[in-house]
């Protein structure tokens, strides 16, 4: 049994982590943090965990952290999340860090995006980018796991059977996102405020939103060269759930059959992949870590079709993941 | 032509307002103010009326209020809302107020459910209940209406009939409200965050909402006597909308085909009010000013069945009848 | 391991069945029927479950379904399901069974307010009413559960506390309840097209919903007297979830905090019963098997405010509930 | 006063034609149609108009509508409405129509896309394409106006001034639309049940969307050569409302401030085009005839984001502008 804490429990990719941890048998929830003073308790902040998990939500302090646990989940704002987690590596601690602290390998792409210096290059430097379908035998020995964007987890999957296979225009991918609610987090702003977010979609942070570096980052990895992607993020009225439509150019034609084939083959291994013959709808991912999938061929063009729940595969789930590697156990264990 | 100011013009209501004089022929709003330090322009404020009105959010002044207008529709919050009328009233303006301040009659029942002391009771004296299926008349030689609760335009309405006749027990109704979310107003709280209150249905202040002595005067003022109900109102997930659901307990036993025919006759020569056979949805008197209702019986309780849209018939649609009726011009003018 | 078979697989209930159980560790679904002729494998029926269970969906054949299962839940329609259990438990298999068919004692009852006589009085004799905090020791050694609907699980429920100590009237009982639209089922019609009830709300069935002899009969029989509910249901925007604001007239005057004390004394061994001080919302209960409750004191009377998700533990996960009695297992296997 | 007739009264587009008919200072709803043959109520067929038209829906009869109406507005669907209208044209109506069947010029790529042969081409010979940005001279006299497409008015104004401009590149134009489900039509199918669409997001008919020609074909009309886009639709959980992120390749670089002041010049004189700075929201432009749009520059690329209410700017609405060309009025009577 591994002891786990969680810093930010306050967060809706917290509830969602407690809540499969919850179930998970080889994990043990032993602290929570919060910057609530006045130490609430879980159910005080999470009104649904009422009767499943007896903590109060308490001051990050190093020390205790490390020694009450030995995996910590940071789901900490960027900046707050690097400052927190270099300490606890220095103790000992295994990381999974949800912020983007860890997950651009370049400290001045961090700070061209995010308008602040990196502050922990040192731990940089041995973090694994933690998207378990490609990068699962580094995951297995790191001690230091940046979790994806849930953004990025749609777009790089959608993407991976192609700039594996060497078969697009890297420079020529439009990634169109369409996000429930829950991805702008927990905090009460006029924009996510119901009358305002209900009933309309809109398109956000257009050409710059900071999962673009890390969507170009990975997927120029899987590609073995550079590659840069158009990402437009949308949010819609639901709770949760990613649609991403990825328009490429592909360097010569493929049927859908082919393509959906290719599909298959490169995820045949992947317990949370589902490659679909049908266009798949975010309602049949949503509470699940499952990341759906298929292809289409239209005038020339390969366009994907994918979907995600950002809060699970997109975030908690796929931190669990990652944890499963982490501790030998089966990827899928606390998961289905 | 009557010149209008609105007070408080970053709300809901304030907004449905707007767009309703925006048509409406005999009036031009000529003032807006709002607490917002830098003037903003209304477009600014609600960008769905871009390029329908060309002016500035300014701060209150009482004088230049009274200077550019007639009319004053104050949308402000109560205590301040009697602060800034009780000036314009002084400076001579008719005065249309949104908020709580001048709907209770008795100053003491005021403080008690308020917490706090009525500041201006020598105009609370003159102010006229703005419920123009009731007091019409008195209506229209008012200088100041106070415009009701959008809960209580539905319960009141919804009782008329009945307490009005005599028909029922007015010591034992239950008036159970299902609103929709912008009865909240339009500041971000976490509570209507829209991850928080989208899918989720939940009563609040049961017993203590500041509604209930509105609705227990009105409907005591219609029967002749003194009234008591037991009101829970609820939040739904949708943006507007009011459903309520009201049992009373008859005096002696009614068919519903009476009970229909008497609410026909009572309201039937109400330009708003629309009795129907079937059971009406909130949707369909959505963005009207229409207050819809039906009666059931039901093991020998008289079962009302009511609803309105709470920004227009219980807010700002009501407020321009209102000002239809205290100008002299057909009740419909601009609200069909 | 208990083999499962489930009949009537395309609908809501079943859906989520499904999900449980193959969660369950003492549970391996075997066999699922459904109408629809062409054999349509699961994934078809429900996308969501694609991956997850290799099964076809069959036309019903009792010898078929005994032979391959030990224990069937039917989420078959009222009237085809007693045609389909009256077999089963001949051939001698269990029947947890999710219609109305067997859930009223008395056949007359049955037929005034479905419409059609009973035709399965033998079986309906050794019926079990399914709610398991109230007669978990009849369904420990039941061979045929009737399992209850979901709004009676939340009103009696709600009302158990109240009824079984004698503390109200049970001739003066409103229960309002507001539902989620997967309580309509999954067949398309016009009234729950997107369109048509998104953004509203309204009530149904006043009067004459079905749901209502089940009330008085349980609650009778907990009171051990007589009882007689006004139950007027609502559909409100949301997929799951049912609010239940119930109001009742007390002997005698009791303190908000001694009723909840009496809930929680009440409700103690129960596993899936949640007392709580706040009110709850149906969103903190959704997707699980709680029964989340509170009760206020206004005006005289008892208001009781209690939710559930309709879909679990208003049937799937109470199904699951009294399987787990049934075959000796601890009550929450599978359902935390 | 013009009398005008409309033909399949009871979907949504028919609604809020009438609606807004109603407001229309110079028409007069004489007469409608459904096929429906028991002639139901308009008000039974739209509760929501209940009290504001007292007319019956009766089954289409060509002499009859062409004796009781001046201009008809047909919302039937396609081939249906080519039989209908044909048979109005020739005893001299004016129609305005909302299906496909008048849209596009060439009756083979007509046959293409819709899988029927073209039973009008005489009339399709003068029918007007009624966008009345690109074409209101036309329109001004023309006797069959062919309403677009929500998705191409919304599509083809936002990417007018680039490809009236020869800035973009016009085949490398990818058009990734949102839509409110209103726009699936009133029929109630599973994947509008309410439960199955809600809280889900899904793309549809990739590749093979009808809109697609038209798009191309009034495109390349407005540039001058020919255009070819790929055009996504998507589906998402809202009443109302289309969101288009349409992704160009321009010839050579502007800056987005030069972008932004091309399109307030293009639409200078336009009534219902609102250029804005920000990022529109749907729910800024539903309920009104307003086209919102604004332009950024990412990585090299045009991106257009715009929005119109499906309904009214993109049926409604946009139908009664043409009216109001067609019958020498100001184009925004009865639609501000």
């Amino acid at each position: 049994m591994t002891r786990v804490a969680i810093l930010g429990a306050s967060g809706y990719a917290a509830l969602e982590l407690i809540k499969i941890l919850l179930r998970h048998p080889q994990a043990k929830i032993t602290l929570l943090t919060s910057r609530q003073e006045d130490r609430p308790h879980l159910s005080e902040v999470h009104p649904c965990l009422t009767g499943m998990l007896d903590l109060h939500c308490e001051p990050f302090n190093a020390d205790r952290v490390s020694k009450e646990s030995d995996c910590v989940f940071s789901t900490l704002p960027h900046t707050a999340s690097m400052q927190a987690c270099s300490k606890l590596l220095d103790r000992g601690a295994k990381v999974i860090d949800f912020s983007a602290d860890y997950r651009l390998s370049n400290p001045n792409v961090y700070a061209e995006w995010y308008g602040e210096s990196h502050t922990d290059v040192t731990h940089l430097r041995e973090a694994v980018y933690g998207l378990p379908e490609i990068y699962a035998d580094e995951i297995r020995s790191a001690r230091l796991v940046a979790n994806p964007g849930c953004y990025p987890t749609a777009a790089i999957l959608g993407l991976a059977p192609l700039a594996s296979g060497g078969l697009i225009e890297l420079d020529d991918i439009v990634v169109d996102a369409k996000s429930g609610v829950s991805g702008a987090g927990r905090t009460a702003k006029l924009e996510y405020h119901f009358p305002e977010c209900n009933e309309s979609t809109v398109a956000y942070n257009v050409g710059k939103h900071r999962h673009t570096p890390e969507i170009d980052q990975v997927l120029g990895e899987i590609a073995g060269t550079s590659a840069q992607v158009i990402f437009t993020p949308h949010l819609v009225p639901m709770d949760r759930g990613i649609f991403c439509t990825i328009y490429t150019r592909p360097q010569r034609q493929h049927s859908e059959s082919e393509l959906i084939e290719l599909y298959r083959s490169y995820f045949a291994k992947m317990s949370f992949v589902r490659v679909m013959n049908r266009i798949p709808a975010t309602k049949d991912s949503s509470f699940t870590n499952f990341f759906d999938v298929t292809v289409r061929v239209a005038r020339g063009r390969i366009i994907v079709l994918c979907c995600l729940d950002n809060l699970i595969k997109g975030a908690a789930g796929e931190a669990v993941q990652n944890f499963n590697l982490m501790y030998g156990l089966p990827e899928t264990t606390g998961l289905i």
